[in-house]
């Protein structure tokens, strides 16, 4: 199998589309690959966190790999997610997503009982032995209690079959330390999750951003991402904060955590780009959230 | 249906006895249930944290329920571990559940995602509805990141489908809060997750305790359970003081939090139970911990 | 110097009467040293954090402290917190209490930068080396950051500085292995902090209870410890349920953490024991809390 | 009293230099400071985290205070921490810096008993009200629990008496908020603590950073804000390569938290600026650690 290009730019971790708990939104899925595709996006990133990935059934999860790839037909690299607390599970998926045509898989830490680090670098070196794609490493302690330490990092650069580390953690100096460790391997890509860091990160080094508000308004991602890469300091603050403007009213809605992914799915639907509906636990934007969600799109130029 | 009387006593959370990744051990699983069985315990836990349930596929998941039905046969009820971060396959393992016999469910909070307190009261009322069996809420912070608040647990006062908490907070002022809220529903029952905490719960008014160590030496936890509701101090404080010791004594064998569930499985190994594989993330004791475990069970008197 | 007997039964940790920021209400601080001998406790812990130790000047630590001792004029111990970040302001504290004549000093853990476990036990042994009297350590993880690990309370063991542990970590299990170490010391107390443990922790073994509701009613709290010291469990169980009651009432009046130190406080004024200032960062109870407080002392029998 | 220009650059956070447990290295205070200054920095904070400031005595405090303002004698602003958790100790020591001639006085949260966020804002009001100084606000939550947050920082904006924030929460998206928040006040500055992210911090809008390794090497990071601030990204990038090789060399000789203190210390006393003393509850590094930072810093270059 010939690798793929190490990954560049903005990855959007796809929403789910979902007309209810266990049907997905096949139309709303299709034009959200559009949207995005045609928004400048350098790849897909399903079944992450924004994707509810573990809140969706296995015969969902199945559906929506294979309607996702056929969808990107090949124009954009398809990421999809196998984090599980199951191994046999996750490896059972990363088999299916090579069948579809996905193009790498990604993985966090399994998120029930936590294991130590050199727990973690065993699994690890178990998961990669069986992996039909390249692997990222998804480092997201806030979720599933561990992190991908830097010591395992640098083990993980012995390992072929791994093509990177996309951190969630917003420990900024830990991101540094990965771009130094991942120097080594000129296959790597090193992407961050909140889009509000993603400035930063390219301008010292990252390669890229799997940014949730990149679902909304791909376009204004990506040209953030190009700025950034292309050293252009004041372009690049001027569309970080427009960013950050974005994030500010999309993800205040709600007062709960799960706000960022209501707010998302929300602001889609009011878009007209899919359906809102949420798996358990959550439920989507009642009223009033649903109208003050509207008047923000309005304010910020999203909605007319 | 008509429900089971209230549980009472000590209801082990058996370890999943394996042979590989995802093979059971089916004869060490019949084994178990007999030496349970045979040591005087009022139910079997399957699929809960100890049971490794999280790590096993959802294949091997509905053997097992299956399995530890057929060797109850009915003796001794059967709780089901149906935690999930998808509502639609702990719904789905719940009817496997109730088909194969089980006579409860358990179910802690999703444990990806974090939900808030109303989120989480949705949750429980989507789900009781669902519910084909009895449900028991299972109080699991410490890795779900989530606990059932007293509020919500007022709020289950009102669902008949709920039959009581297990709780594993280690916060006993939680619960005795519990008790108390309990007392409104005759029906339900109040356990204990950690055995080192399972006389004074019992002494103060709960109704027995979910302990992994009973896997091992039931007899010992069942006696301490007795004299504990019998109200005889001088006893009870004899055999927490054991219960202590073989805790003590078990669960300190390796470094990291994974050494209670490999300690006790290392032990029924050595013990001649059951296998001791684990499924990832983890992996059974090697040598020198399973040396250092044979002379801690020469130690206690449960090895000769 | 001959060391007191070791410490049994209930041991308030007095609030600090305050008439403004940094002034004692001297009276409701004698009326409250007589309050609380007429109930029948074992001693009178002054300095800790229901008293506010660490907000208070240092001026009005010491003064407060030449006080208390004379009010209390040797019919009972007084315990004298001298926690500090400053282990200079810790030995400073410590010799004005002996000089005072206070019968033991009390430390928590250095509350700002954490030390790990090897630094925490260089820490005691430094301390103890400078101290006039005997000295508690108090366990307090969730205010300090930082716990007396058993390993460091084992070696403890050696030093004859060191009388016993007071512990409010709420975790019963760390509690329980405290009296397996500490019954190689007979000079030695293990006490507990949060009041609704105070039951379970005296049944199975423990010493008493530093416990804040005795503030309020003494007599109370000193009675479920003869109860529990005298394995009557039928009446521990019933005024451990007063206990609850009256936590329950008392502690949930406000919203914030700081409602358990301001309760006592407000009910303490309406009960006309002393004034309830609150040194900063907090202010007392304003209406409507007030009135609250005032509906809850009737409905539990403390205010006509 | 007319406020001083707004603080733009970098402020070291200087160690205190100790010749033993409650006495200054008075002759290694004033070369630190002369190094300091001579490095290009815009100020001196003292009495913060990496100065150990509430480890030290009161009087060894003020006797710093008055040194550390003799030693600068007006040539740069002298910033003092008041941290506290006594109030009256804050008030009192920010009087004492006015009288010695500091400029800006320090405070994080008080971080004993955690004040919830009204309960912040009101201390912060009493607190304002009592400064001769203008008031920095300290975000610490690693070491006090307790943030400030934004509402309370919008809420700072129309107090005159508060100049600015310094964030050391190492959460970056936190920090591009408080800089939207700070544009409404000209006579703000919005300052970083960790160095490894002055520089995005300054590339994206801030105003400097009080970073710890400044003590060893001022120049360096004096260089870097300037680069930064010049929107020159190449030399950032290659200044910021460097600050992060000299913290990895430096704050990872010990494996406690309090390395990175331990080891700033270690280097001065090596390259002969100061002595490394301690204060509780922490000690100087011994050999073999002092050996191996001896070697680090000869591969960095700071030492001959």
């Amino acid at each position: 199998m010939q690798p793929p290009q190490p990954l560049r730019g903005i990855i959007p971790p796809l929403v789910t589309p979902l007309r209810d708990r266990d049907t997905l939104d096949t139309a709303g899925l299709e034009r959200l690959v559009e949207h995005l595709i045609s928004g400048g996006v350098s790849g897909l990133f399903i079944l992450g966190t924004t994707g509810e990935g573990p809140s969706l059934s296995y015969r969902l999860r199945r559906e929506l790999v294979q309607l996702a790839c056929k969808f990107a037909n090949n124009r954009v690299p398809v990421l999809t997610g196998i984090t599980d607390t199951s191994f046999t599970e996750s490896v059972n998926l990363a088999r299916h997503a090579a069948d579809c045509g996905a193009t790498h898989v990604v993985t966090s830490a399994p998120y029930y009982f936590p294991a130590a680090p050199p727990e973690m670098l065993e699994y690890v070196q178990d998961l990669v032995a069986e992996m039909p794609l390249p692997l990222f490493l998804y480092n997201m302690p806030g979720l599933t209690k561990v992190s991908f330490e830097l010591d395992l990092v640098r083990r993980a650069l012995d390992m072929p079959g791994i093509c990177g580390v996309k951190d969630s953690s917003c420990d900024m100096i830990y991101f540094h330390r990965l771009i130094e460790v991942a120097r080594q391997r000129a296959d790597w890509s090193v992407l961050v999750g909140p889009e509000e860091l993603t400035a930063e990160a390219v301008l010292l080094g990252g390669h890229g951003g799997i940014n949730g508000g990149a679902n909304l308004h791909p376009r204004l991602y990506v040209d953030m991402y190009h700025a950034a890469a292309a050293q252009d300091l004041q372009r690049t603050r001027e569309l970080h904060a427009q960013v950050m403007s974005l994030a500010g009213a999309i993800y205040t809605v709600g007062r709960h955590k799960s706000a960022i992914i209501k707010g998302i799915k929300c602001a889609l639907s009011l878009t007209g780009v899919c359906e809102d509906h949420m798996a358990e636990p959550f439920h989507r934007f009642r009223e009033p959230e649903r109208a003050l969600m509207r008047e923000r799109l309005k304010a910020i130029g999203l909605l007319a």
